[in-house]
């Protein structure tokens, strides 16, 4: 494996779960070091907790423009920066780390607006950077099963998909008392959607990542639940994709009931699968004609690429870090790749790039203007960003 | 209980499965006897099929119109007529049944036009006749249990509901070699909706008929799937509910996997209920700040009601045909109360009504013009039809 | 069909469960009338329920023996004779019955001791009388699926069989309060036995009837958790089959959580089988080297034997009242075919008859001798029974 | 923390499963350097495989007894040694470690004698070391928080308790083909016990250490399923405990559609629990007189030990690693508190320690005992092994 990498993080300070998460996975497969950090907005704390995590004084930056410029100028830089901060910030801190060579991880949404987003894409374009969104969950291993499935025609055509993530986290006014919460709720930190940012970004790449269909048009409804929120809580999505199938999004955080609450549904004309993330480790299939299967994490005839995404063998519960941990892994060999010189990115590795994050971020924009005129249908697509000048 | 009733039925001759269902469950509680049929389109198939069912040949009908006739002219007529014929003969059938005094029971969807269903409700009205239509699931003991606990306030507010009636019964083009699927693409028969009129009127009902608000306002977008179909087999609607609840109804015939598919969550702001049709003796039950606990019909602290709608003790698994029994003998004996002068109709068993059966028609218009106009929202209120010269 | 049967009833009076069931069962496929009944130990009120029921004035017996002398005396005889008193009277009811010449469903266990069971068996073989036993379970679908998987050899070799029969229902000493728990735990009306008897005979019996081998061996370890329990309340079997098999029983009546907790699983050198009374309409298959797959009842593949022991297609829940309902069904077809002449038995349809009622004794009575000896292996086969003068 | 403490590995080379899983499980949590390591009895092959994971040349032994004499003689040894070899060399490893004042933390069983097994515990205690043993599964977080409830009293008196560790992995002779199978049912390698000892044991321990009662006498029976193995591939246990509770135990390796299938029911006169490692993060709950409950992994109400055994908030799937992590990260602290004084052990700190292991191989043995005498009651007690010379 030829080393550690160097990993430097932005944001995940102390008690910020993200940022254990993150961590966490990080080390799981032994492909990183904690080489660098600016952990917190607050410069001491940050630098404390920092150094508790054994990073050195040196390298335990105050904010990220000093860590950025820090680590810029060694001889020894950080290979890989997790961008771990609330929205607003992802995209002034991914410019940066990919302007300094740096390549980035970035918490979803990648921007909080389109128009950010394919900058950070144009410039990790121009630049050979590789960058990816944290789009977690991409990583359980039968949801890259699903993948290979539709890939290989598994399901035939894609008709109707059915898409969660309802949460029943917020079902009270919590972030009056929980700051963790309540930037969620406020646009100048959020950005212009609540809990489809927050939580339905997830189920939105999901689905298309997995069916190989990017979002063509949204019509969306949007409520503000409880009383006294900026954001929307309960966001309704009907969605039409590029290659035919249609299909809806519910992203909600007053699901009362629901403990986390990412689950879905891909049905096709050959066969359709199901499956949710609080029982990652089975899927549902059924062919046409037969009886529903019980596929389990590196069960019979499962795909290679699922069955490495496990740590261990079937029947052994995995998880949650499990899933990031795959990410990291991957994008691990992606850069040991392209620093030998090959020409990979993100994508190769079957990973969401930053490409899947400016689609991401379309999108909310797309359903945001959606619920805004009462549900007319708003296209969700990519403007042509290759090209020279191809700002919006 | 004073002697069995006698049940006429139109339509449900040999080989209909709600025919068969129906019979079953009016005999289940040994409140009926059937006393006179005509049971199939084609005369003498009906005539051969209800005297092997017991009828006597007198009152083995050649056609409705005879039917009614017959028993209008006898001194002792059926009192309750079963209309179980596809949707288009439901209102003259109805109407003419109506017009004799007879009580009427009828498939759902209660007409093809709203216009039609209120005329309905105005004649039982005006002539004093007992009308129900068939949502025979609101006879299951825990559906019933739902919508006590929500009149209770156990669920406090209603903010969001989602409702599925999604199987997996058409996805193929069935239709070519099966009348019983074919009918139901055919507008001149099932009127101007496919899937939603057929398995989607169930669960709109339902979920008004639990939370006890009517549909204000519909957003609806229709695909026909399988091709060659002239109605929608999926159908993805958004609703607003009059009580302020919002919340998506997805009905379709393409769900591969799902055999049946009808089941619900519904959300308040103190707890949460989610129920489905294929484990229908569970009732998961969730409160704000506790675990979900899952309520079992017959369980501890169940509502008398649905209690009484269960016919052995919980645990036993109960089904289809004693949610329908339920229906058969509340109506059983709100006839029973109204021949002794009691001013019962079947809303006052908690019974679905000719007026639910109207709202629900309106709600199958409002959402194919909102599917024929992209979606736009358009209002699923019924028009004040209880004035003279109410019409429409 | 021509022309339903007569039914009598012996028990099951107002207010037990199980008469109720029964009714109800005989009721549904229309087979039957009810014509004559012994409903109660209490003479007037036993004959007060009969004529609620509509039983003729002259058939509503003041008790058994009035009635099996009444009924033989008539023209016009029951047919049948469902005996549903509590176990001890089992025994002389049936004999009275079977020598009359009428045809007899017993309630388990069948007698209390197993040369009174045999005596049964061999009264009925000398009259040439039908009997079945009440293992209504057995009628399920899905059941009946998995005794045609294993007929047919889909399982292999079976190996192993885990069976439950554990419920809640007894957690505490509800019996000084309800007198249908208190005999239960009388060995005066309960026989040598409590819930084994009363529970765990359905389970025992439904293993050897599905996978066609009688139990050979018992160990067992009785307990009465419950303090002041005469009868055991808690059992725990090992068992041994004819043909190779191994498994294990579990009877309770404090399994706190489980609302009913009738439940196996089949391992076979090819197949295995898992299936539970409270979700009955799924039936678990794996295959060797496979993924588990889901059964759903009259879903692709399933015997014509369990689908025809539907009413309803598959998805739509069917219960506990269907399956009791296939014994009645079945059974009216054996007594009619045998009336045309026809050399059947329970057996020739599949039905639960008096051998395997005697078998089941056997194993109740090796159970207890198992547990009074601490565990020791005990055989569960019978004796020779069909020579003459073969009593024990 | 203190800086990372020194972990040594004998055994678990490459392809080794469990190697991978307590190196990564030692890793999760950042306390622990992989600093030493014997990990294959092919020494060339370990010495390589333990450069490849980064440990230093002099510390990549060759075998256990280098690396334990290697270990004591430097200045730095290592904190811990993990012992991740099959069966039979557990002991002498164990000891010798011991012996060197090193930490163990062994693989189950603990030895192949209960004899072997006291005499660890004997040596530790003399020498205040601390030892604890691989009953990796007690780590999830909600099997702590059963044995929380049952310490806090809330299921009141333990009645009886279910468990099992049935898997399929073994339906066919795959031990022809796979050594990693095949040592398990070889006696000179696995002890006297095959899937018991393989995999029972896991729940045998689990049980106890759950209810706080230790088994008192077992009655077993043993099955070699598959032809050809010299170990029973299925066994039936049945179980006294101490304080009165009474149960069973199967554990099979042809539990044919298990994948894992370790699970567990336990009933107590105030309440029951059951969970399944197959979906870890669930634990089912129903009190007396109530509907059941289900407790989510740091869901409303959770013990803190139980909340603080998981690494994100509930709702987030975790899996088999962070209950391994948890056995490494409590041991850590041990450790830690153990140097600076504190009079702690593992079971201080609620791990299973030697004496846990003790009496599994205690339980193990009279099961094999019992087995051999046709299921008769042995005694599962450990000896008075405290004082001196009290070798069995």
């Amino acid at each position: 494996m030829g080393g550690r990498l160097r990993l430097g993080m932005i944001g995940g300070g102390r008690g910020s779960q993200i940022g254990d998460s993150h961590r966490l996975a990080a080390r799981l497969d032994d492909r990183y070091t904690l080489a660098a950090g600016a952990l917190d907005i607050d410069p001491a704390r940050g630098r404390d907790f920092a150094l508790e995590l054994g990073i050195a004084p040196e390298r335990a930056y105050a904010d990220w423009r000093a860590m950025v410029e820090g680590e810029r100028s060694r001889p020894d830089p950080v290979d890989l920066v997790t961008i771990a901060t609330p929205n607003a910030s992802h995209h002034p801190i991914a410019k940066a780390c990919l302007e300094a060579g740096i390549a980035v991880l970035c918490e979803k949404p990648l921007a909080t607006s389109s128009r950010d987003a394919l900058e950070l894409c144009r410039i990790a374009r121009q630049h050979g950077r590789i960058g990816a969104v944290m789009y977690g969950y991409t990583g359980y291993p039968l949801v890259r099963q699903a993948r290979a499935m539709v890939r290989d025609g598994a399901l035939g055509r894609i008709r109707v998909v059915r898409a969660e993530f309802a949460h029943g986290g917020h079902v009270t006014e919590i972030e009056r008392d929980s700051p963790n919460a309540a930037w969620r709720y406020d646009p100048a930190i959020a950005g212009p959607s609540g809990v489809l940012a927050d939580a339905g970004s997830h189920a939105l790449h999901m689905i298309a990542w997995i069916i190989g269909q990017d979002v063509a048009e949204i019509s969306a409804h949007f409520d503000r639940i409880v009383p006294g929120r900026r954001l929307e809580d309960n966001a309704f999505l009907t969605l039409r994709y590029e290659g035919g199938a249609v299909g809806t999004l519910w992203a909600s955080s007053v699901a009362l009931g629901h403990r986390h609450g990412l689950r879905w549904e891909i049905f096709g004309d050959r066969a359709s699968l199901a499956w949710q993330q609080e029982h990652p480790n089975h899927l549902v299939h059924c062919l046409v004609g037969d009886s529903p299967r019980l596929i389990e994490r590196d069960g019979p005839g499962t795909d290679p690429w699922s069955r490495r995404s496990g740590r261990v063998s079937g029947g052994h519960s995995e998880g949650y870090f499990v899933a990031f941990a795959n990410l990291y892994r991957d994008l691990a060999d992606a850069i040991v790749a392209r620093r030998s010189g090959k020409e990979v990115d993100a994508a190769t590795y079957g990973l969401p790039d930053l490409v899947d994050g400016a689609k991401g971020v379309k999108c909310i924009e797309a359903a945001v203007e959606s619920a805004a005129r009462d549900g007319a249908w708003v296209s969700a697509r990519l403007p042509d960003w290759t090209q020279e000048g191809s700002e919006q």
